[in-house]
């Protein structure tokens, strides 16, 4: 076996010691005589590991009390959809824009209610965050609405919009677990578990319990919080594996790694390796204004569209993959997430020191 | 290890040889150097499996060319709503009600257009199913609405409604795959994969193409079966280790087992050697209208409440779980889905017997 490096945006690695749990209950977890995917949603043995993962979630995030933790499904894009449908009461939010992530989530918002665009990157290609603090909130909108990290242009948000009795909404399917966030300056958090979370296929949510039960009679069950908080994201058959590995995450962090503190701490670590090296490079660099860079997703460029594929090339030769960047930007992309070691970052590096030797 | 047999409604047993080949590969799958759960979704590698997966199921099920089958999350709960946000055009379609499954659809299409209900076996707590052949159908109505297999009360339609030029619409959750079927009877098939296809948090649509491209414009994307179809089930990050899990069950099907002729032989053996004993039991007995039984949930009752709870208890030391009928009807349920071994159904004859003994 040779496992390689894997800088995808999601779904990405995932710890060795995961996937080595994983495997090694695969046929029987724990003396239950049967495998996760078999155990029936309503039994003991299953509802022990939800409960054990959302404990787990609330301890590693430090989740106040009055926050609800739902696991759901549909990823970030259906959030698009029910976030509006559960939250707008007055009819509109204040959304910033940075990028795709944002643009589909402004579509979906318009189909229910008004999107109000304070701001937007796009006159830079998405290649900074605007500077919160410039921004006139309506003090009657619903929301606040952000995407933290920009997945595609390696972009994040350093500090939180300040929007007062207004509840922040914000995405963090590429930056949750990465660092140590304090969860009570916002409204409600969502997240796609398929980058630092887990497998495709489980969308984690935590909402202030205020912001629970606003959502209009007629909508569809699977889509109202309330109901999915009533039932503990029992109302219908959760996606009881994809949990069961978030747990094992969880797991991972608390007790291999040591909490959010420490994986920041690596987290850092591998991305000033990777933006020092940008930032001396004579090929290379990051087309991203310096501040607002994000710890998660380092995007580069060489200027040259055939030097980028060729390095493509080259990087997948040495055991490197998905160094490719999302195909509306081009250029390339290292996603390190918090399972990426700092060995697949040195390595990365490594070859970009080669490949500069030889084409400059 | 100690393997238990698992008589859970859902999720419920896979194929000891789908599990196998899902540990062996937990760490890397082919010589991708990656585990399936780590693979980006728009790789080449996980693109070879979904559409393996695809093809597998058109083949075993005999899906014809002018049917689309999608990929999606949610489960059968979110197709509730679902099919009525992309199928009513006039806005009403006919339902016949046959337990708790139509009777939250009913509610989800309520929400949206109207339910006509043309028949309810309610009135005998949902033990037989309607009359399919004394029913007016609506001609102008958009589709007509079955739930073909109910898991709770153990029926299942054995002919289905001639519905003419109207579309048939049918949850098969708890029956697909556990026999050949005429698919080009259906305009729609939709099961949660939870019980023969794989795990939960996996959505198998199978509709017809004229059936697609009638959602209002204003449709959330995530719900709009058109966006699923021309995005080939990745407009959004698909639940990749699920879809992986199915094509490995259907592998299992198509190899180990050898197709839907041999499926469909080995569950009339268990459930005729279950019902059998049922009928010329004098403790034990299906309360199931005779014709109307299902092939895959076999329901029993000792008519006793505690000797059911007592048999419930003896069958779990005997490691024969899950027996427990659904909440709201009480008594036993033995679900027998494809992957429960004959000897599985043996071993439960020979509880019962031993304990009819014991208590008669």
């Amino acid at each position: 076996m040779s496992r390689v490096y894997n800088f995808s945006a999601g779904p990405s690695m995932l710890a060795e010691w995961v996937l080595n749990q994983a495997a090694s209950q695969m046929l029987e977890y724990g003396n239950s005589g049967q495998s996760v995917m078999e155990m029936s949603h309503r039994s003991a043995e299953f509802k022990a590991i939800i409960t054990e993962c959302e404990q787990r979630l609330r301890r590693v995030m430090g989740i106040p009390d009055h926050y609800r933790v739902l696991f759901l499904q549909g990823g970030a894009s259906l959030q698009f959809t029910m976030i509006p449908m559960n939250l707008l009461v007055k009819g509109h939010a204040d959304v910033i824009h940075t990028g795709q992530w944002s643009k589909k989530a402004i579509a979906e918002l318009n189909k229910i209610g008004r999107a109000e665009i304070l701001a937007s990157s796009e006159d830079a290609t998405f290649s900074y965050i605007p500077d919160v603090d410039k921004l006139t909130y309506h003090e009657d909108a619903d929301y606040v609405y952000i995407c933290e990290n920009n997945t595609i242009y390696g972009t994040k948000y350093k500090k939180l919009p300040q929007t007062g009795n207004v509840p922040l909404v914000a995405d963090l399917s590429s930056c949750i677990l990465s660092e140590p966030i304090d969860v009570s300056k916002y409204g409600l958090i969502f997240a796609g578990a398929q980058k630092n979370m887990g497998p495709a296929g489980l969308t984690v949510v935590i909402i202030r319990e205020d912001l629970i039960g606003h959502a209009k009679s007629d909508t569809p069950s699977m889509l109202n919080y309330q109901i999915m908080a009533d039932q503990e994201s029992m109302f219908n058959t959760p996606p009881t594996y994809a949990i069961y590995i978030c747990n094992l995450v969880l797991q991972w962090i608390e007790e291999v790694i040591g909490g959010l503190d420490e994986i920041q701490k690596r987290n850092t670590q591998k991305a000033n390796l990777l933006y020092n090296f940008l930032d001396q490079s004579h090929l290379f660099s990051n087309p991203v204004n310096p501040k607002d860079r994000s710890l998660m997703n380092v995007t580069f460029v060489t200027g040259n569209e055939e030097l980028d594929a060729q390095f493509i090339k080259e990087a997948k030769a040495n055991g490197l993959i998905n160094v490719k960047g999302h195909r509306s930007v081009g250029g390339m992309r290292a996603s390190i997430y918090n399972a990426m070691p700092l060995a697949g970052v040195e390595k990365l590096v490594d070859v970009m020191k080669q490949f500069e030797l030889n084409h400059h």
